[in-house]
């Protein structure tokens, strides 16, 4: 199943807010109905994003009244999450066909969706290679924040998706999944992800993560990223940055896994990138049930951001950035993609 | 409203489990009652189970039918939380006075309480002339963890009670809870406390901590202890070591408060201290919802060590000792106690 795709003239995506209780498929047949799932984390994740970014601008091609009103659609689609850097991509890399007509754009959506399925398994094999060559070819326990899984992507996701790859080589002792405050996608996505695939796995709270680190329970910290600055400064998920912190002090191999469309070489520094603030409700309600007394506030970055001098490698689809041997973006080309397991069949 | 008391030959104390939806007195009239209610969290908080443990002895002398069962009774209390050194400290202070008769235990137990009253505002004085010293004297944004108020205490607590003593000098510009899972004592407990006391007060997810310091979001981190071994590492609520991690980073002084009692010169390091594992369905589940897929375990620590070097300084109700500045909990003695506001009216 995948996560996001185009079927008989509109978006399909499994409605991540539901799971793990119930597998819901979403049908969306106008741009202001993603819109909508997109800001509310139907659907999200930065590769997903980038996908639900192409196919919507298909969407508005096909049905909005006019070219003004299909600019104005994809304008607020690219707008509907302002961290992800891959949604804003996706979106361009679609609108651009738009003189070409909808077939044209859909064409380019499609093409985006098949591309970012085979970019996961290549960063499978990268990440996979690298893991071993830092710690040697032996099980592995891997800790890891948020949802980076399939359900990140449309197939396999970033990186869950090298712990998947270390699973399928036998090479994955265990997962320690953080629960992700407030939304809890790596209690409810990730846990469900790696229930599936077969893989041994617990849940751990967040704030728990790097004094687990401290005490040896994990090999390696793997983490995406939904934007990375041209210096190696990676947004993603909040707690990122403390699970550096404490790999760093533990010795731990921190590892960031995400495809290329995520590197924004036109923004220098983590500086520049804007974090979204979220509502306060995420954090002082819970389904529903009040967590905190009655008019109690919350402050709500939905995103951190780690300096690249606590990264030890970039793995991307196309080639590993060994910050932790001087390696930058810039000083390290883009190179082929690999092929994955089911290619080699 | 005091957390635990003695009233009319039984335990009185606030279950905490229902806050904040309700305040319920829970009545204790034996030992095994008691040991239920600290398992359960019920009464938490170091300062508050030192006078369960010495109260929950009154309450064995005067309740159990001989001496071997009184023993017994006051061992099964004393084991009941295992990292919590108060809890047995104020077991074997009152057990100590067993020879004497009950009468003897309780007069024993009720001095325990009203010290810890007085400690706490000893601290209060002692941790908020530190702060002036340490960041100048200006309305601070404090970050804390967990609970350490009133509810963690007799009357206002340790780290909380430091950002009471501010609020009342008006030097507390804001208090950022963190929620602190799996119990989310500090969006439950303190969040309802710093309201009570009308401070301003935002609540923040556990992992969001580390990167608000770094952002510069607030001018010190505050928090309580279990235990503080012989070179000054500190078991706490889990959580704590991130915080550490991000205060050293962003350059925010990190300050332990607690009591003399909690210090444990016969542990010389935190790798002596024994850390509680608590059990995967705090993780997993949220009153009675389940938050992650039917089947997934858990790793639970529910405190962590933060080390010596990474701590800028103890406030105990008698001293303060500057581990930045090379002093050490050998080097320091104790000094008086100081008299809380209330005293100086």
């Amino acid at each position: 199943m995948r996560t996001i795709d185009w079927v008989d003239g509109a978006v399909e995506l499994i409605d991540q807010t539901l799971l793990p209780e119930r597998v819901e498929v979403l049908r969306l047949r106008t741009v202001a109905d993603l819109v909508a799932a997109v800001r509310r984390l139907a659907v999200r994740g930065a590769p997903a994003l980038g996908v639900a970014g192409a196919l919507g601008v298909a969407l508005a091609a096909y049905t909005e009244p006019g070219p003004e009103a299909v600019r104005a659609a994809a304008e607020s689609l690219r707008r509907a999450r302002p961290t992800a850097v891959n949604l804003a991509w996706g979106v361009d890399q679609a609108a651009a066909l738009l003189p070409e007509g909808p077939d044209a754009v859909l064409r380019r959506a499609l093409a985006i969706r098949d591309d970012d399925v085979e970019a996961c398994l290549s960063m499978g094999e990268y990440g996979a290679d690298l893991l071993a060559g830092l710690t040697g070819t032996r099980p592995l326990t891997v800790m890891t924040v948020c949802n980076t899984g399939g359900l990140a992507a449309v197939e396999r996701g970033t990186a869950l998706g090298v712990a998947q790859t270390l699973h399928e080589r036998g090479l994955l002792a265990e997962a320690l999944a953080l629960e992700t405050r407030p939304l809890l996608q790596g209690a409810r996505l990730t846990a469900w992800e790696l229930a599936r695939m077969g893989a041994p796995h617990r849940l751990v709270v967040d704030s728990a993560g790097p004094f687990l680190l401290a005490r040896g329970h994990a090999d390696a910290v793997l983490i995406g990223a939904d934007r990375i600055a041209a210096d190696g400064d990676t947004a993603n998920k909040v707690g990122s940055y403390a699970l550096a912190l404490g790999a760093r002090r533990a010795g731990v191999p921190f590892v960031v896994v995400a495809p290329e469309t995520t590197i924004d070489m036109a923004t220098p520094t983590g500086a520049g990138i804007e974090i979204e603030d979220r509502d306060a409700e995420e954090v002082v309600t819970l389904r529903g049930h009040r967590l905190a007394p009655e008019g109690t506030g919350a402050l709500n970055p939905a995103f951190d951001v780690t300096p690249h001098d606590l990264i030890t490698a970039i793995v991307t689809d196309r080639r590993v950035i060994r910050l932790d041997k001087g390696e930058s973006l810039a000083s390290v080309p883009p190179g082929p993609r690999r092929a994955g397991p089911s290619e080699r069949v």
